[in-house]
């Protein structure tokens, strides 16, 4: 139904989630016409087990739901700029839609959040299932590929920003695989845990009370026939908790993805020059250094998560209405779906930053070469960390001081650490004990310890987990 | 330009901002179309400037001036979807409309962001002194005129949610006046000290050196021309500080207006009844409960101040770039004028909902009977403080305590305090040294002390102040 | 070992936690004197495994690991001032408490953070498991008896600060009952889910791997020792989603809280008068008013909840680390526990506000009477929601309308409502076809729906789900 | 009067700020005892003021001062136990050390929060100009004189992480000079601005307009002999915009500093090395790679300001206070020193990371010579953006898109661009015109622009600043 964010041009917008970060196969979720439809199709089922119920008869429901598929968000706007009530207004569009012996039956027992909380849950549970959680799992497929292809590719490991001990780029991959895979899971399940409710303007069931037998029960099969459960317990609304679970799924995958945007983008500085982003002949880096090439999709990620990973302060504060409701968090939570839709577009504009799907190839372009040159600028210090551990096994009883002291006296003369240690008579004893495992303090290189074989047991853990877990 | 919110009818996206609580008056400054044409316009102050330095010819810097003022953000975006850069989109758009002669003069010596920063600076500065701060002083007026109106009408004055001691309606507004007030020449101070930069693109004028005998003058007259100040230093961008201190004077302007709102819900609800909102006979106040009038234009602004106060995370986030700058402030600060969007609809709102300027009095109903009512309903107590004030003056050792075990008593007793007071023979002492103020407690009512006199004082000064600190 | 908050009388300190809003018993888990003991039980814990892996003998790790227990802050502090470095400093003292033949097998094979992450998330676990839990538990135990209690006392129900319909006292309370119960089953499921590691400096086991054969099992049986699982990957540190989880947990439950003490303290209000704090006859509840009862426990929670919840910002940001680690997540990590502890305050301070468990009885004052007086003052527009129900199901096409404008109309007249209906000739048909439901017109105190039979169903819930889930 | 924090030895604390990140010249302003004994003072001031207005005598009003100066923590939180009021408590103690005739006077007129918002005011104000701005101050000389020190060092500029143009180390530490300076004014400003209050309960001066004519000279009079203007209107509570314009000033310095510090840190990343944190001896970097040497002091102040940062939501949050005031501001500002106290830690630590104060050097290391290697190292590309300019200003008309064809086919090619366009005939005639601004060309390091100078002139502006605006 929505054009491109390109080709809708609405320029005269304010807010760039619309005009530049937006995501199309979301609008018939979390549009606001895709907002107004769902209300309607709450109505339309609430209508059909009313006669379930017997309270109108199954030609009125059908007429009802019919009317509700084809209400549009223009003239409900109208109407609620009339009588300033977005529900009511709403029900007055569906009852304009029905014969006079449908009407009584249109919105009947329902209060307008009855509506509203079921809808939203809806839409949010559809928009994660279908579109938020498929993209997901594609990114996730693009990182496994990734992480296994260099699953021996060595890399330095970096602390503090300093070079560490040595791992595989593969490995630094399969830390994001188990962690966005992990998050992943928690996202279903937040969303399968949303809930609708059907308790009326202050949760205790009063006008269903008048009209059917049991009011839970129809509030229970109501929700089963939309595939949502009930809120145990309702005021006017849902429990909050359900929505801020979610929302709090949605920041917490953001952070990770923040993490692996920081990560890429410092990959690419100049100096360490391990990863770029792919760039097209025709792009301009910078309007006025003609040479300049930037990690623009990782940088434009991490400024997304700033601008609405603060989102959850909100998020916490609406759990706070008071008494049976208070109304401070309606316009407040209107801003959800927004989001969701820029978190979306990450994650897509991310996965088509590394992964080539139809060359079923990295895109990133990976500088393989350029992390061995770089592991090596330092490989001569890393011999301290296996050179002390197999001392210390060793029975030495100050390896990590005495280690710490050469090295440190090679850095500060330049010279090199395992001339030093070679060279140290004390130490010639220890060499026979140590035997040939004094290859990792000879070629630092070899010691990445399980690095290789991490990542592909990740990788075949997840793509399990994919396959099992979150199948279509 | 731009239609009003309604009309619009964009329901196809998925920010409220823009369908629901937008401003159109502050589309000519703040929506993408007119964040095009600043940019533009900063583009062609640029070539003017070029031309009085004397590296075009004056013709040439005219032609690049008049092509400015036509470019239009659909051509913008065209561009940038082949080159993937904004601004080098701007400057090709540019050059595309002059003639040959002219083309290496479009953006000469500019980095993206001395077009950018400065864009940004100029238009929240026009759009908070045109459109912002003229809503702020309409909103400051009405409050000032409903405060003198109802200088004297009593009040309880409420600390804890419990009647306290005595106050005017009029003075409870007077606070706001001064609150809103002095946010007000805050916010104006703020918006005058937004920079712009030409500085280039590490900060050191490196191509305007070359082009240009005195770069840092080039910078201060062409800012100058456009109403700006340069920022000191410049890295690539202006230093973050200004546009930082002016959303920290939006959002607690924002919670001026939250703390107000809070107020005035708490005051219509149905126990206390001392306000409403005015309510149109059409009005629906909830789709089940066909009695109900609600606050909503309050609770509306309370949720959106909780939407929006949490994006001064981001905002200090965006403090720091890295370097000569990182570009992961780039999409957050995009987002910069909805916060300004959003909290100017709430102004306007506020102000619409509480003054009818048609009428020249307030819309909200105000019930001074019911404040005197409420006011009444713990007067007797109300006496306890004024008591133990003139007694303890009176030189009475434990006023307090004595005060506060016989009120007490009187509350557990539900017996008046005034009654069990004058008939203590202790006290009759000290009533002669009291006199007439003994009037105080026999008339708690009375005891409003300066509230009647301070609310005219405050009054007067911020009438001054607006007509002096902000004509037009 | 720590005595009372105010017998430590450290009022020389700055934060308020230390020396107002303590909670003593959870000094052991979370003090930093505790963090330091965690700390040398984990080296402790490494050391038996080591001798299970045959690196050491079981003589030797006998002897690191009693002297692990004997480790205080005192001394890893003043060692840390010597050589900067925390965790080393911690490895010194142990080494100093041993022989020399165990010397080298203290700290073998473990980074600093194999040690801290798995510290921190044992304490965690065991401060929610051992203290915060079974405050929570107590807490809901007492809302529980509440609820029952006041099953079936009639309360108005209020939506926007207005009377709504009616609900009961008990059944608001219910409300709570569900959505601090949820919380309480996710906060188990947060601290069960806190994982550790032990596969070094970068995450790949290099060191152990250079020492025993399968590190992956190592770190298990390691971690299983200490009731941990190991994190899936990590780098130098843990996966940091799951403190984020459990902060989640700590900030949503605070917000349920926080909604249940703004609504208490709104019914306290002078003019609702329905609940109120506990008030001893020396309490003083103004310095100058000696008539005030104010709600400051209610008052304090929320002051709390606004300080604490922002934190959960500091948690978010700290999901960013770059590469295989850098720091800046360590000094804010230090202030987690601080959150907790200010969190199981107000779930004490809550509980004991509310509820006097030596006498089996709330504490909190009630207000039966005052609760159906505030009700019956708006009883008969309450009937407005009944009759639109009632006559909509009976076929009336325009039922809301119509009863909207009837009962607009009383308002505005201040007239009956009710009797205006009963004298209108139009609704004499739909009499008879509603039958006995009239009641609820004529009484609509009735109409509370099903809310004393939810309020008794959602308490055996959650009395059996806290029997089976949390025993203990 | 408090020993240093490592002496301090509060290992039984909770909170880091105390035992870890503490400043002891802060203890007599911010700490709790320091509290007390600044709400003791304004108490004195109060009774000297009364005595000033003939409420009482002089002899008693200095009675009552001097006990004022006598008050300790220990024995209001003792009454406080007892009665549950902590200002009612303060007074009670100084009730008890003054004679039977001084009684009355204590705390006469005064609301708690008129003692509790002025004296916090006070020793905000204090804290601020006596300790914060002087250690701000250091900070601001120390980066001036390495400023001036490096001010013709070449160093790459860089942006998104890339190399960009040529600048010197000492222009990057302007822009901090510059940014540091501007919070500094505006901080003191913003101390300076804080206000008192001597309003009573409501905020009408109620009670001194029972005992003195003119109530807001009294309250002028009493305020400016404790150095503080009174809020312009007040309800129980100052207007909260004073303090929150301090925090705010507070936390984007700390953004400052932080921006300086993630800088800082990524200068000493392994592959870049251009500076580095002093390193003593005995240092440890890592408990298990003994070579490591890390930037701890910065990740140190970047990690706490990641902490402290979101507590302006809660400062944000604390400006709504219902009525006349509700408590929920109480906790939470309880802790806002601490806020002051972490700032204040990062600032001396920060100081004391890069300078030397006795040697008058920097402590920090700069490797100037690696800095000229790192710019080397992409020196050939940076002649793109001089060449690009140069060509435009000679009427080149596609000079852009020239040069960065030619300068991306160098880098992929890995050839010389200087090289390139040597051998370019089409360059020929624009050499000529160029003329001998072709040596940036040829040579970029010469093209640092403005960039020692532009340093010499910061630096002489903010030295003036700093004797003239803030002497002492």
């Amino acid at each position: 139904m929505r054009k491109t964010a390109t080709n809708s041009r609405n320029f005269e917008l304010f807010c760039p989630t619309d005009f530049r970060y937006g995501v199309d196969d979301l609008a018939s979720f979390l549009s606001e016409e895709a907002y107004v439809k769902y209300k309607a199709r709450v109505e339309g089922a609430l209508a059909i087990q009313l006669s379930r119920a017997g309270v109108c008869s199954r030609s009125v429901a059908t007429e009802i739901a019919r009317a509700c598929q084809k209400v549009n968000a223009w003239e409900v706007y109208d109407e609620e700029a009339r009588i300033k009530h977005d529900v009511r207004a709403l029900a007055n569009v569906i009852r304009r839609r029905v014969s006079d012996r449908a009407k009584p039956y249109v919105h009947l027992t329902a209060t307008s959040y009855d509506i509203v909380d079921t809808a939203n849950s809806l839409r949010f549970k559809d928009a994660v299932n279908q579109v938020v959680l498929p993209d997901l799992v594609k990114l996730e497929r693009a990182l496994i590929r990734i992480s296994t292809r260099y699953a021996k590719s060595v890399q330095v490991g970096r602390t503090h920003g300093q070079h560490a001990e040595p791992i595989t780029f593969g490995f630094f991959l399969s830390y994001y695989v188990s962690r966005l895979g992990k998050r992943i899971l928690k996202m279903r399940e937040a969303a399968d845990n949303l809930t609708g409710k059907f308790a009326g303007a202050v949760g205790v069931y009063g006008p269903l009370s008048l009209v059917v037998g049991d009011p839970e029960r129809f509030e229970r099969e109501l929700l089963r026939s939309l595939g949502l459960k009930p809120s145990e317990v309702s005021t006017q609304i849902v429990q909050p908790e359900a929505v801020a679970d979610l929302m709090h799924c949605v920041v917490s995958t953001f952070g990770v993805l923040a993490n692996f945007s920081r990560d890429m983008r410092h990959l690419q500085r100049t100096e360490i020059d391990e990863v770029s982003e792919e760039y097209s002949s025709k792009q301009v880096g910078s309007s006025t250094m003609p040479q300049k090439r930037n990690p623009i999709s990782f940088e434009n990620l991490e400024s997304l998560w700033k601008k609405f990973m603060p989102q959850m302060v909100t998020v916490y504060l609406d759990q706070v209405s008071e008494h049976q409701r208070d109304l401070t968090n309606s316009s407040s939570q209107r801003y959800l779906p927004e989001l969701i839709v820029a978190f979306d577009y990450c994650v897509r504009r991310l996965t088509k930053t590394i992964w080539d799907d139809a060359g079923k190839r990295p895109r990133i372009k990976i500088n393989a070469k350029q992390m061995k040159r770089n592991l090596e600028s330092s490989i001569d210090e890393m011999a301290a960390e296996p050179l002390y551990i197999l001392l210390a096994a060793a029975g030495h009883r100050d390896a990590h001081e005495y280690v710490r002291t050469v090295v440190q006296r090679s850095i500060d003369a330049s010279s090199s650490f395992r001339g030093a240690i070679k060279s140290d008579p004390k130490l010639q004893a220890y060499g026979n004990i140590i035997g040939e495992k004094m290859k990792f303090v000879e070629n630092p290189e070899l010691y990445i310890g399980l690095a290789a074989r991490k990542t592909m047991t990740v990788a075949k853990i997840w793509e399990k987990l994919l396959r099992t877990e979150l199948p279509g």
